[in-house]
């Protein structure tokens, strides 16, 4: 008998390696605990670790999924015990074909559609949920323009959780219907994405039993995005791409991205390397790539005015973080009209076969981009981040693609349609 | 020196185990071959095989896709070479909550909306375009009328391949527009998908060149969903599951899970166990069912009135091989209403998380009415085919689902939307 509990912090969570919290602002720490703003600056909190020793081999023989990592992420030991999505370890295919096109030696795809609801918020939402339970929460929440109110829906449907999720009440249709079937509290919110955030923020501190993942619970669920780091590293065959192409929405993602290579370094699971981190936006929302352009550490708001809608957010939280990133790697942000958004689409789908939403067609259009400017090196390994599914996002090429031709049922029509 | 070629059959053809097309109504055997019907008695074609050994563990060490499998389909040895789909190794998920609502006390759903074009159908084209390739063609092509044109279009694509795909002209928008975008040779044939399909049959004698991969190609095509079975048994601990339910088109897909069982045991790779197949139609096309409750042999055609239009098949090719396999395993085939089937959707969305097309409602609607009809043992291991995704038949649920209310942007107006 021990009068000592097992396999918790001091502050009595069991969070796996996560340690404590840490403000990205002013450096100030504090225990765990469901917060998200630093006690003394108001900045933003995020998760410092104590990470175990771990080897390749042990994450090899863990499961086809992002727990395979989870002695990396903010999450319970036991975390694979409780029902959820089990998102992550998808594709990372090799793209010759789009290669030959933007004149990259060596192309990957690192194809996130294939995760449960067909976004890579399947993997933030899992490590949301993951943490929340453990903190005391009982319903998952979150302001939403779509991906993510589909993995917040899933993820609370399938571990047996109430949810509610707010939406602007002008979302397309594929989005909300793959949210209300579900069967979450879908409230369509009378405003724009901005106002419906506003509204969660208020929420999150009136309710206290609601963990809006994207708010306060947004220190652990971010996190979540590390994942995309370590298995590209991983199905690289343990090393990290010297080029990667990521959309910026928040710049959340980017940012932890960038961490997930570096934690690889330090944990000695892949050599020390020099690594270049690319941001991708659409010109309608380039708070980003402005700042960068003009050489400025301040992103300046702007009212979005794109077909990428889940890359829509004209005031992005760690936007900052992203310029930080890019800078000191030696990368770049630039931006595409939607005519390139377009065209990325298509490009990455009659080469390879992935039909990605529009944000993926951002990132393919910032690549062709940064080839054309210089700013990609054409010989060094790159990997591109489709992050999100075509079948959300129809409209963007409803104008674009179709049947060539409408014929009778006869083989010598077919052939005329064809030319041969 | 040797003058004797490796690797390569008495036909010459590298189609890896695959010995023989043998005919399934007489027997037949003939070489290897581009041909779908029997010399003999036209009858259709299928493969025989001559196995290696093969052990859990070197299949366990092979890729996350149906290409572990490899030696146990009509594929050539250096299948993963050529740039393809990769499909398969899908989630197979325990269904406990599902598994309450049904009174199936071990349930697991298995979800085949992760693959590449979210339906098992890249399994079956992945198969076909590989064994097309060593056959010598050169054009990948089909009639469909949805996912088979998805996974047709998408394979042809990465592969490099021109490819022809014929749809009816009153096909549903996310299913054309995401054929279109892969730059497939899509034509919309006016008239019905019998007409179609009889078209396909006509082109395939009069070019040379073109594998229609289900008309064709067929006999390897159709061995693709012995991944199923597969993949099922692996991920039960190398077990094959007491019961598992199938929903029906033409009906290849359920032969060829339950072929695989069968291979599985024969190899040694699973103990011999007695298993149950049991087919799912939709009431507005149950002919095999039809056929299942008159106690008959013959598979009278009907025509399709049904929202499951991925299984709207009124003529299926192997309704006679369903029959006699839920007939010799002690299972059954039956059908629900459209209305069913909605529910079906709805139900396996709010339990799992799990957003599949109208064919996935009609297996979990059919799953409760075997349950409820005696014909399910409740207290045996069961498994559900969930082989396609809920993003491409919205039409199904749009009047069902919904937000629960549109509100202003105040936290006042949410909780009075949802009584708290």
């Amino acid at each position: 008998m021990t009068l000592t509990a097992p396999d918790q912090t001091s502050t009595g969570y069991d969070l796996g390696p996560a340690a404590a919290l840490s403000c990205r602002a002013c450096g100030h720490r504090t225990p765990l605990a469901p917060e998200f703003a630093c006690p003394q600056c108001f900045g933003p909190l995020e998760i410092a670790y104590d990470f175990p020793a771990i080897t390749r081999e042990e994450i090899e023989r863990g499961p086809k999924s992002i727990w395979r990592y989870k002695k990396l992420l903010p999450v319970p030991t036991t975390v694979e015990d409780h029902p959820n999505m089990d998102p992550g370890f998808t594709r990372l295919i090799r793209a010759d074909r789009l290669g030959a096109e933007l004149g990259i030696r060596n192309l990957w795809v690192k194809d996130d559609t294939g995760n449960p609801t067909h976004s890579f918020k399947d993997r933030v939402v899992a490590v949301a949920l993951a943490a929340a339970r453990e903190l005391g929460f009982t319903v998952l929440a979150c302001p939403s323009t779509g991906n993510l109110a589909n993995a917040t829906a899933a993820a609370a449907a399938r571990a047996g959780w109430d949810s509610v999720v707010l939406i602007p009440s002008s979302l397309e249709r594929a989005k909300v219907l793959m949210t209300a079937v579900y069967d979450t509290n879908l409230l369509a919110v009378e405003g724009n994405y901005d106002d419906v955030n506003r509204l969660a923020t208020e929420l999150a501190f009136e309710q206290e039993d609601w963990a809006f993942v994207n708010v306060n619970v947004r220190p652990y669920y971010a996190e979540g995005s590390k994942s995309l780091g370590y298995e590209i590293s991983e199905q690289l065959g343990w090393r990290v791409p010297a080029q990667t192409v990521i959309p910026v929405a928040s710049g959340s993602q980017l940012t932890k991205i960038d961490k997930a290579y570096g934690e690889l370094v330090s944990l000695g699971l892949v050599d020390a390397a020099d690594w270049k981190i690319f941001g991708a936006q659409a010109a309608g929302c380039s708070p980003v790539s402005t700042a960068f352009r003009e050489g400025t550490d301040v992103v300046r708001p702007q009212r979005p005015d794109t077909i990428a809608r889940s890359l829509a957010i004209g005031n992005p939280a760690d936007g900052p973080y992203v310029l930080d990133t890019v800078r000191r790697t030696g990368g770049a942000v630039t931006d595409v009209t939607d005519d390139e958004v377009r065209d990325g689409i298509r490009l990455l789908a009659r080469t390879e076969g992935v039909f990605a939403e529009t944000a993926g067609g951002v990132t393919v259009a910032n690549a062709k981009k940064l080839v054309e400017t210089g700013q990609l090196d054409p010989d060094a390994d790159t990997v591109l981040l489709i992050t999100g599914d075509g079948l959300k996002t129809l409209d963007a090429i409803e104008h674009q693609v179709g049947p060539k031709a409408t014929v009778p049922a006869t083989s010598k029509a077919v052939r005329e349609a064809l030319g041969i």
